[in-house]
C-alpha cells in the first residue's frame, strides 16, 4: 500500500516528502526502503538517523532530517495494526475436515473451521468464525464463543466455557482436575472436581499453560486478561480483567487476583489470598499474604518493592558486614 | 437422596430435625435448602449461623441452633464422597472408537474405552475399565492397569508402566528421554535413555507434568503419590508412597524422595540427593543436599524451616542494619 | 557381542583376561557377568572391587585386581555408544500411516515415517529418515531436516524450521505466538507475531518445552544446543551453539545467550539482555543485567557466583547478627 493510505488506516499523520509503496514491517536496524518501522523505546533513538525505512511509526513531534515519520497517539498499537495489514495472511479454513471427529449433537456456527484429528464432544457449541486446529480436543459440553482460535494439541475438558475472541496457543490445558485430595488412614482420597473453567472475552493463553477446573464452583479468567506460557492456575482461582500473567507464574487454589495487575515471570502465589487491583509483582517473587490495591512487591517472601530493591543491594555485602560486626564485638569484649 | 440416607452412606451421624431430599454439594456461603455443604476450616465458622444448606458435613460436636449437621470422623473425605454420590456423572465410554488406531497386537481388558484419535501401540496391555481419552498416545509395549484414566493429549512412551487406578490429566508426558549428553570435542553426544517410567497404583499426575524415563534403570513413582501440574521429574528419580509434589516442582536426575513428603510449589531439588520420609519443603525452596527424615526446610539454598522464617524476617531490615553498623564503625574509628 | 569387538567399536583398549560375550549395559552396583558398566564419577570408585560386570568402561590407568577394564579417552561418551550398540532397538517406521493426514503439497524425503493421527500441513518439507510420531502436528510451511525425530503431541506452528538430527520430545510447542500486547484505552491489543522459530542442526528439546515465534524477526536456537523439559523461550530469543538450558528455565523476549553456556534449572532471565559465551548460572537464579563471557552467577537477583556462595552462608545468621548489633547500639547509647 501507499504510505499515505497506510497512515490514514492507522489514524496517523504522515510527515516528510514522498509517498512510496510499502510492503513489510521491519526492525529499525534492518528495515529497507520499502519497509516501515517503529520507534517507541528511547534506546533505539540513535537508529533514527541511519534507518533506511520508508517511514517510522512514532510519537508526535519526533523528527529526523530527510526521514519520513507517521505520528500516532499510540505507535506500538499502530505497529501491531500495520503488521496485521501488511503481513498477516488469513488462516486456512477447513470447514469440518473429514478427519475430524465431531459429535452429532455438537452445534457449529457459521464459517467454523475444524482441523484434521480434532475431537468435538457431545453438546459442544462453537460460535461463528472460530477455528479449532488439528488434534485439539473439546470434551463434552464445552462452549466456545465467536472468533476464537484453539490451536493444535489444546485440551478443553468437560463443561468449560470460552468467551468470544479467546485465543489458546498450542498444548494449553483448560479444565484439568484441581489438586484436591483428603488425607485419610488409607492414603489420600481424591475429591472429585466438579466446577468448570470460565474464560471471558478477549483472553489469550500461552503455549503449555494449565488452568484447573474448580472443585465446586468455577475457576474464572476475566475479560482481556493475557496469560503467557507454562503458567499454572489452580482450582477456584479468580483472575480479574486486563491482567498480565507472565510465563511460568503459579497461583495456588482459591486465590483471587484483581484487574490491571502485572505478575512477572516465575512468581508463585499461595492459596486463599486476595491480590487487589493494579498490583505489580517482580519476577520470581513469592507471595504469602493479601496484597492491597496499587501496591508493588518483590522477593520471596515478598516485601514492598522498594524495600526489596534496597535489601537485595545489601545482600552481597553480608560477609563484609559479618566481619565488621565480629570485630566490633571483639573490641567490646576486650574493653570488658 | 434423603439426608438420612446420605449420612448413612458417608458413615456419619445426622443431627437436627427433618430429613429433606438433597441434590447438590455447594460452598457454605452459597448453599441453598436442597444442598449440603462442608465445614472444616475455622475461617468459615461464622457462616454456620447464616448458611441455608440442608446440612453441614463437619466434625463431631459442632452445632448451630436450628441447623442440621452430619458429624463425621473425616469431614473432608466425606465431602469428596458426597460430591461423588451427588454430582459426578460416569464418564462416557466408547468401547474402541472407530477413529482410534489400535495395534493388532494390543490387549484390551473388559470395558476399556479408547477415544477417537487415540493411538495404542504394539503389544500394549490395558486393564479392565480403563479409559484412554481422545488423541492420547501409548507407544509400543506400554502397560496400563485397571480403572485408569488417561486424558486427552497424554503421551506415554515405549515400555512405560502404569499401575491400577492411575489418573493422568491432559497433556502429561511419561517417558520422554532423560537429559543425558556427554561432552565431547564435537559437542554434546546423546546418551540413549533405555530405562522406563514405572508408576505404582493410585498415583495421580497433573496437567502438563513431564516424567522422564531412566537412563539405564527406571524412574519410579510410589503408590498413592499425587503430583500436581507442570512438575518435572528427571531420569532415575525415585519418589516414595503417599508423597505430594505441588505444581511446578523440579527434581533433577537420580534424586530419591521418601514416603509421606510434602514438596510445595516451585521447589527445585538438585540431582543425586536423598530426601528422607516425611520431609516438608516450603514453596520456591532450593535443595542442594540430602535431607533427613521428618525435617522441614525453606529458602534457596534451603535451611531448616524455622531458621529460614527468622532470617527472612530480618532481610527487609538489612539496609537499616548496614547504616547502624557503619555508624558504629565510624565512632570506633573516631575513638581510634 | 564379544567384549573385544565392543572395545574396538568404542575405540578403547580392553585390559584383563578373557573375552566374554556381553548383552547389556547396567549400573555398576547391579551389573552381572554378561553386562558391561561404566565408571567416571569418583563417588562410585568403591564399587570397582565388588562389581560383577564383564568389564568397566573407564579412564586409562584405572585398574582393579581380577576385573576387566576398557580404557577410553571419553568413557561417558563411550557408555552412550555402548548403550546404542547393545540396547537401542531401531524405531518402528510406518511410511505414511493410513491414519495420518498429509497435505498433497507436502514433500517427504526417503524413508520418512509419519505416525497415525499426525497432521502434515501444506508445503511442509521433511528430510530423509525423519520420524514424525503419532498425533504430532506440523502447520503449513514447516521445514524439517534429515534424521529428525518429532515425538507424539508435538506442535510446530506455521513456517518454523528444524535443522538436521533435531529431536523434539513429546508435547513440545514450537512457534506459538510471542507475548506481545500493546496497552490501549480499550485494553491490550494483540501485536501479530510474524517471525518464525529457526532451530539449527543437532538440537534436542525436552518434553513440554515451549519456544515462541519471533514478533518480526526469528527466534533462533544454535547448533548442538540441548534444552531440557518445561523450558520457556520467549519471542526473538537467540540461543548460541552447544549451550545447555536445564529444566524450567525461563528466558524473556529478545534476550541473547552465547555459545557453551550452562543455565541451571528454574533460572529466570529478563528480556533484552546479552548473556555472553561460556556463562554459567546456578539453579533458581534471576538475571536482570548483561553477563560477560566466561562468568559465573548465582542468586536472585544474581551476583557473581562466589559472592553469592559467601552471602547465602551468612543468611541463616541474620537473626543473630541483628541481636548482636542491637546490643552494641544499646551500649553505645548507654555510654552517651
Amino acid at each position: 500500500v501507499r504510505l499515505s493510505e497506510l497512515a490514514a488506516k492507522l489514524g496517523g499523520r504522515l510527515v516528510g516528502e514522498g509517498d512510496p509503496e510499502v510492503f513489510r514491517v521491519a526492525p529499525i536496524e534492518s528495515a529497507g526502503p520499502s519497509d516501515i518501522t517503529f520507534l517507541a523505546n528511547p534506546k533505539y533513538f540513535p537508529f533514527l538517523e541511519t534507518t533506511q525505512a520508508a517511514a517510522v511509526l512514532t510519537m508526535e513531534g519526533i523528527e529526523s532530517p530527510g526521514k519520513r515519520m507517521i505520528w500516532l497517539p499510540n505507535p506500538y498499537e499502530a505497529f501491531g495494526k500495520a503488521v496485521e495489514i501488511l503481513m498477516v495472511k488469513p488462516p486456512r479454513r477447513f470447514g469440518t475436515h473429514p478427519h475430524a471427529t465431531v459429535d452429532a449433537t455438537a452445534q457449529l456456527g457459521e464459517n467454523v473451521s475444524i482441523g484434521p484429528g480434532a475431537r468435538i464432544g457431545a453438546r459442544v457449541t462453537i460460535g461463528a468464525n472460530s477455528i479449532i486446529e488439528a488434534n485439539a480436543v473439546l470434551y463434552d459440553d464445552v462452549s466456545v464463543g465467536r472468533d476464537c482460535i484453539v490451536h493444535a494439541g489444546v485440551v478443553v475438558r468437560e463443561g468449560c466455557i470460552l468467551g468470544n475472541r479467546v485465543v489458546l496457543q498450542p498444548n494449553v490445558t483448560i479444565g484439568g482436575d484441581g489438586f484436591g485430595f483428603a488425607p485419610s488412614e488409607e492414603g489420600y482420597k481424591k475429591i472429585p472436581q466438579v466446577g468448570r473453567v470460565v474464560i471471558a472475552d478477549d483472553v489469550e493463553i500461552g503455549s503449555g499453560t494449565t488452568i484447573d477446573r474448580g472443585a465446586l464452583e468455577d475457576t474464572r479468567i476475566g475479560k482481556g486478561t493475557k496469560i503467557d506460557n507454562l503458567v499454572m492456575l489452580a482450582h477456584n482461582v479468580q483472575v480479574g480483567e486486563n491482567t498480565i500473567l507472565v510465563s511460568q507464574v503459579g497461583v495456588a487454589g482459591s486465590t483471587s487476583i484483581g484487574n490491571g495487575c502485572v505478575i512477572a515471570g516465575q512468581v508463585g502465589i499461595v492459596g486463599h489470598l486476595k491480590i487487589g487491583n493494579g498490583v505489580k509483582i517482580a519476577a520470581q517473587s513469592g507471595i504469602s499474604h493479601d496484597l492491597p490495591d496499587g501496591t508493588e512487591w518483590g522477593g520471596s517472601p515478598a516485601v514492598p518493592y522498594r524495600t526489596w530493591l534496597r535489601s537485595v543491594g545489601v545482600f552481597p555485602k553480608l560477609p563484609e558486614m559479618r566481619r565488621q560486626l565480629a570485630k566490633l564485638l571483639k573490641r567490646e569484649e576486650a574493653k570488658g
